[in-house]
């Protein structure tokens, strides 16, 4: 048992946010938990995030420096874009206390793990990402059930020790999500599949639709849900489809593949291959329970 | 000012279930309408079906029998898949009693408004699509507001008097939607924009993302919503796409040219350009209000 552990979050946005209302949340709840509290600290670019922030009782003590707001952590939470959580890295391993578990909320792990190597030897580093989002933004959008029944992929570095490695495995089930050990590179692939490649399709079928006035001025609620994706925070986006380009391209390609043979099933009015493919299709989503 | 039009809904499924139960609901707010009342027959196969129609107040009289179902009406609804709707168009023209409006809410128009331009002169067709749906069907996922503030496209033939396309624009009114004239092709071009190929875009991700068991372990909301309209009934959509197999391979064709942009950017690392594709998109779906 001991008095609890100082968690810097650093991005106070959607995930961000979200976490430390989380966490947060389970201070109230935690008597059954090994630590009892948790105390956050905010860091953010923006005085008025930082404001919001402390009004929802979301952090206990805010800054908009770095260096000042990590220095005291046991835990220092990256909760940026991907490229940014890139750029902090070298920051955070000048500031972070010997010992400090550095964990990162971003959407793509292989370049943020290198990275992570390379912080000073006194540093616990683990790459984290929660699977689940919303298409909105920012403080506001932050939910302290965002990561509820969610799986959070955690990936360990070699050196990690394995006391880091259970602290933040704490912190996920704290959050109320399962976590995930996975390789960075495994990870990766997985959520081109699942998240990278669908955002690209949301895309284009945007742009495929809104160039016939005729069709927009009927679009129902398939298209909705369809291209829900396609509203995502663009900075954010960018980084993520640039840090995991080849996953990205190695699923557009499988995708342009299975529309290809749709394609053809189609156009050659091959009806029983059609009905197997969308039959298929259908059982599998069917079987998702989200 | 008459006392009512008797309305045979041929096909109690999602569609034809809605429409029957917002006639209904019209008929109890009706007051101020130019008609009072509709007496709505249902005709199905299912004897099942019609039970639960009759016990949900949707519907007056049932039978299984087409040519006794529409016989008395004045309005025939044929709501069944696209290819039954063709296959029946014959019958109805035997059966049907001169003068009645024959309207139909398949998905796609150009095949059946053909095959309606084939009734006997004494009928008047109206092809029609109301602009809404759910990924679930039969009369049990019917729902008396399904057509609420949705357009409602009709087709008139040419032979169609003003006083049937009036009728039918009557009734979509009474069922809540906001009727719109279109000729069956320009339709049949714009669902497929918005439609078919989100739809056939939904399945192609479940089979590429099926494929790997890490990543259909994380799947999340976006995921989710991306591929909800997957899990349609395979029978009505393969009705849909080869009745409108052009039209889908001309934007699947768009849709393919779009990725390939997309994939292109990203391959060499165009951030620009792939950012201001993405912006447009993020631009014109945050426009959407539905």
């Amino acid at each position: 048992m001991n008095d609890g552990f100082t968690v810097s979050i650093v991005g106070l946005g959607l995930m961000g946010g979200s976490l430390a209302l989380a966490l947060r949340q389970a201070n109230k709840d935690s008597d059954p938990l090994p630590f009892h509290a948790y105390r956050i600290i905010g860091v953010a670019r923006s005085a008025e995030t930082l404001a919001a922030a402390q009004a929802a009782g979301a952090v206990e003590a805010t800054t908009t420096d770095l260096a000042e707001g990590i220095a005291e952590a046991d835990i220092i939470v990256l909760a940026t874009p991907v490229r940014t959580i890139l750029r902090l890295l070298p920051e955070v391993g000048r500031y972070a206390k010997p010992g400090a578990l550095v964990l990162d909320l971003g959407s793509t792990k292989a370049q943020i793990c290198q990275a992570m190597a390379n912080l000073p030897e006194h540093l616990q580093p683990v790459g984290g990402h929660p699977m689940c989002g919303k298409e909105t933004s920012g403080f506001t959008a932050a939910d302290a059930d965002l990561f509820r029944g969610r799986p959070f992929v955690l990936c360990p570095l070699p050196r990690t020790s394995s006391a880091a490695l259970d602290l933040a495995r704490s912190l996920a089930c704290a959050a109320g999500a399962r976590p995930v050990i996975l390789d960075p590179a495994v990870h990766d692939r997985a959520v081109a599949a699942i998240s990278h490649l669908p955002y690209v399709a949301a895309v284009a079928l945007v742009h495929a639709a809104a160039d016939d006035p005729v069709a927009w001025s009927l679009v129902s609620s398939g298209f909705r849900d369809t291209t829900r994706v396609a509203v995502c925070d663009v900075d954010m986006m960018l980084d993520i489809l640039l840090t995991n380009r080849e996953a990205v391209l190695v699923w557009l390609d499988a995708f342009a593949g299975q529309l290809a043979g749709l394609r053809a099933a189609l156009d050659i009015g091959d009806e029983p291959g059609l009905r197997a493919q969308l039959a298929a299709a259908r059982a599998w989503r069917a079987d998702l329970t989200l």
